[in-house]
């Protein structure tokens, strides 16, 4: 196998390491055919992975609360994790974690409790979720008309592809001549967006929804920061109302950090740029960041695992 | 290639056909990573397919719906289907087609807007949703307290993966020592169930939702049947007590046909065995497919694609 195969990333699927290009999905699977699976994705920068304990707990927990079990302890799932990326050679890499629910065992009744689930991987060259230029321009949002998918249906917090919701938000957004698009639950409290957590900046004070979202890993290094920096932080039920009157708002998510927005359902914000608090956010962590905060250092030079 | 790597099953994959243990879907694509994909599925019977044109119909307007548009036109995808079943020689096949949303072409804004959407399809040997001595005992089925997600979220009439809240209610079906599940909307009208079309029969009327889920081609033929048959039907809300109450419940779905339930929450309908109406339909029904009922035969002998 050329070494450029594995550059543009290397994967992990039910027990094989095989490079991006040849990594993929029964057309069988419940995990496709079901979208019945449970994900997490950490990053990489400078050479290491940030928060990756957080990551595996929160993916561990994932599992246990869809019943997903697959061979790979947490141990394991380290060990894997950081042979995708040692096999990449890369120092900015967006690492993706699957537990997959895979079919019935032959002559078993078609039911999930009767699946071998498995674990799969990959690491690929680093992902903007949105482009530097844009963060520095600030998104332009828009409040999505379709409600986010109801936590007694599937839970938000139990990170997951239902995305029929979001991406008819992300649609809503292009058609409304705007980037991204902020979802709301069936009461109007804001929830997320396609793949980030959603704060509010009013009169000095940061507001995220306590509900209705993922518990982002990133919206974790918020809170931390806000705390360091003595940023008021509220986390509680946020009306859109908040969210369409903020003086601020930004995003956190593993692939993108903290990204300010400027503009709300066509409303300009402050100066039409991101705001002081977001700005001040976002250098703090990506300088904390370099300065190797959380941080997990990667061997480059040696396997961990066959 | 061996012909028995065929008979397992034929599989249509972005343009290329391949025998089923070789179709996959990249782990990286977003009709994966964000369950952004629609499908359905049509049997294939005494060697000829059921409704054909109906499902192609419905999984058009499920494409035009999500915005998906992958290069076949209909009578394509008909040509697909009915290859993948030549290659199989199966007379009695499950067959799915599924279109994917593909991901953003490279250098453009991650959205989905920008991605190639790509048409994949399979025949397998035929697949009971439902085993024939269970449908000859009757379904044990609960009402699940998951509810279903909302309309305004995911339109259950477009046919999708988006199986978080089926599979939770199916999991609680194993735990309440029942077969399977039935879900409620928020306002305790009945839905559907995993893959299935749900009806309730009572004082000889027999009732199915109005809304919140699939319009089901089996459905469809239920309503055609009990015209035919003069039993009277209601399409309409069906209020959860109705459903507990109900002197016949059966299900309708592709992959099994109509299938009689004979308990529910614990409760036992009639003498713990289908019901006079759930029996007539379902005999009627296969006695009209094994007829060539709404049937379209395929020729096993032709290739009609490259």
């Amino acid at each position: 196998m050329a070494e450029d195969n594995w550059s543009k990333g290397a994967a992990y699927v039910d027990g094989r390491f095989v490079p991006i290009a040849e990594a993929a999905i029964p057309i069988t699977d419940w995990g496709y055919r079901r979208s019945d699976v449970t994900y997490d994705v950490v990053s990489v920068w400078g050479g290491g992975f940030f928060r990756l304990d957080d990551h595996i707990a929160r993916f561990r927990n994932s599992m246990d609360a869809l019943r997903l079990d697959p061979p790979e302890d947490d141990a394991a799932i380290r060990a894997v994790l950081t042979e995708c990326v040692r096999r990449t050679g890369l120092r900015e890499a967006y690492v993706a974690m699957d537990c997959l629910r895979g079919t019935p065992r032959p002559g078993e009744p078609r039911l999930p409790a009767n699946c071998r689930n498995y674990l799969a991987a990959f690491a690929v060259p680093w992902v903007w979720l949105m482009s530097p230029e844009l963060q520095a321009r600030g998104a332009h949002l828009i409040i999505a008309t379709t409600p986010r998918i109801a936590e007694d249906s599937v839970d938000p917090t139990v990170k997951n592809f239902h995305w029929g919701d979001l991406t008819r938000g992300l649609f809503e957004a292009e058609d409304r001549g705007a980037d991204n698009c902020v979802l709301l639950d069936r009461d109007g409290f804001v929830t997320e967006g396609p793949g980030f957590n959603v704060f509010a900046v009013t009169d000095g004070e940061v507001a995220t929804p306590d509900r209705g979202a993922l518990e982002g890993i990133t919206r974790l290094s918020v809170m931390e920061l806000c705390g360091e920096l003595e940023i008021p932080l509220a986390v509680r039920p946020v009306p859109a109302a908040e969210l369409r009157d903020a003086d601020e708002i930004f995003l956190a998510t593993t692939a993108g950090g903290i990204m300010p927005a400027s503009r709300i359902d066509g409303r300009i914000m402050g100066n039409d740029r991101p705001g002081p608090i977001s700005v001040r956010l976002r250098e703090t962590f990506w300088a904390k960041r370099a300065a190797g905060w959380h941080a997990t250092p990667i061997d480059y030079g040696v396997s961990g695992t066959a």
